[in-house]
């Protein structure tokens, strides 16, 4: 395993140390609990908090996407596990304004007893949470069983749109509305290449022959829908618009927010020989698109492979993923 | 090889095709040569152009470089290559504004010789052209020998400075000299855990044994300086920090701006437990962090490993490298 750890059990904390110094002009360390990175603005201003957070080694998910109109606070958990509800509970006080706090977090086992658990604790404190979760990954379930749908790279998406929303001021009802409405019209897919090992463990977490490739892989190597000889980039390529297109209401004359992120391993040209086919065969459909992230913005430590995701705007969407954002993991500038 | 290409002689054709379409806010290809990639103000306004050029393979660089008080125009390489004479000319020739043009770049002999033929071709079409060569890799020769040593990741660091100081009207000895200084006052060194592949090769392209690391390795695989055992995160950073205290002058009291880019597949959170120690090394010796970037930066494909990179701030240098700028691979906010 030709990694770079100390003690495995000390990993998260040393990562949540250095990434909190590596960008303190964006974030800090909640006093209260050590697994709460906070945006400096958290819990200032009249607005309604945004609060996430998940297992550690997809960086830049979770913590990179804590700063300004995005996420608030992010609850911290272990690689690949879910953070506890005493984080969760943390970051929702850290977050409170008075407006109420609203948690967009993946659709996993832990996290949805986590959250639910940390939002109860929060309401006898008197704070009003509303939850919304992310179930964009196709492959995980059948559209008729959306609520079985992992969350997977499109939480970005609905994190930019609801920390948008929230920065227009508008209420808990309406930001958890837009939240819904943003992950609603977002679908992904993943496609693994190589594996990743935990450290502790020391062996790969699920395996993926040489020459082939997993179609609707998870984020943790949850088993996708085929596997398949790898193919050329462009036959990838179609393969994952195609499971995305056929599953959405994209049709000619809209417009699309596209997120192309690597799973840890995978050379970032191979991401852009991607790209180009996926934004070309969009056009050929007369699907425009109107804003694209392209880099590793959701990984899973070193595994290869990579996961389309696609997000069908509207005027009120495109707005929002436009407004200016800044955090580690991704920045919008403002326009002109 | 599980890798994501089609045929490998059109891979930077395509990583160019689709980096261009996913930031076109950002960038846009040359008319004139399909190697070429231009930032919107690339040629525009009373300022020094500068022009940075090398192989593929290591994204963000080259291209990710090009923005808004950033890179004007880069000459793009096949991978691991540098770019043709043809392609440094064309950049020069889009960047000139009439102030002449600034070639920051590294020191690799096809580079050398492909930018000098390009700074006489552009000088009989009466474009003043100045270089700078980065020689920030310690490990590569001896400091006595600095001529000798190669250009790695402190390049970043130098297009960032130069282009600022290009952004203030400076003239273009002033901007070449601003260069020199940022490169002077950088130390880099590097250490590789696994080798990379080229597509068209299939097999890597040079051999790292399970369980040991090397210590100075280049950014295509040159020779380090040492072969070890791969030993904990924080002994890694402590001798990455000692090759670069030991060839630097850094006091304390000193400031710095420190960059850590991983090479490709190292797992991000691993940058963030090295960037921890380092950190905290650098301040019990009295040096603070003004600035730091962590992340990939400047990777070699699926290269494991990461390099560290020191530049010793003065106050020119420090609001240099603080002035706002955008680019797909490095964005400075401004302040407050």
């Amino acid at each position: 395993m030709q990694r770079l750890f100390n003690n495995p059990d000390d990993i998260v904390d040393e990562t949540v140390a250095g990434f909190v110094r590596a960008h303190r002009d964006l974030v800090r360390l909640s006093d209260a609990n050590p697994r709460v990175v906070l945006s400096h603005a958290c819990g200032t201003g009249d607005r309604v908090g945004i609060v996430t957070g998940g297992g550690s080694g997809h960086e830049p998910a979770f913590v990179g996407y804590v700063g300004e109109t995005l996420v608030d606070a992010v609850a911290v958990g272990e690689l690949f596990s879910s953070p506890t509800a005493k984080a969760f509970l943390e970051a929702i006080r850290a977050a409170d304004t008075g407006k109420g706090v609203a948690v967009l977090y993946g659709n996993y086992a832990g996290d949805n007893m986590n959250v639910k658990m940390a939002s109860r604790m929060a309401a006898k404190e008197g704070i009003e949470v509303r939850t919304v979760v992310a179930n964009d990954d196709v492959c995980s379930a059948p559209m008729a069983d959306r609520g079985r749908r992992r969350g997977v790279a499109g939480e970005i998406l609905m994190w930019k749109v609801g920390a948008a929303k929230a920065a227009t001021g508008a209420a808990l009802d309406e930001v958890q509305a837009t939240a819904q409405r943003a992950i609603d019209a977002t679908r992904s897919v993943g496609i693994g290449l190589a594996p990743c090992t935990l450290p502790a463990n020391a062996k790969p977490n699920f395996e993926i022959a040489p020459g082939t490739m997993e179609i609707g892989i998870g984020h943790h190597g949850e088993p996708g829908t085929a596997v398949t000889d790898l193919k050329p980039a462009n036959d990838v390529a179609d393969e994952m618009l195609k499971i995305i297109l056929d599953d959405h209401d994209l049709a000619s004359g809209d417009e699309a927010c596209v997120l192309l992120s690597g799973l840890g391993a995978t050379p970032i040209c191979e991401l852009y020989v991607l790209y180009d086919r996926i934004e070309r065969e969009l056009g050929e459909r007369g699907i425009g698109v109107h804003r694209a992230f392209v880099g590793n913005y959701f990984t899973s430590l070193e595994m290869m492979g990579a996961t389309l995701t696609v997000m069908k705007l509207d005027d009120e969407l495109k707005e929002l993923i436009d407004m200016p954002a800044a955090s580690s993991g991704l920045t919008v500038r403002s326009a002109g």
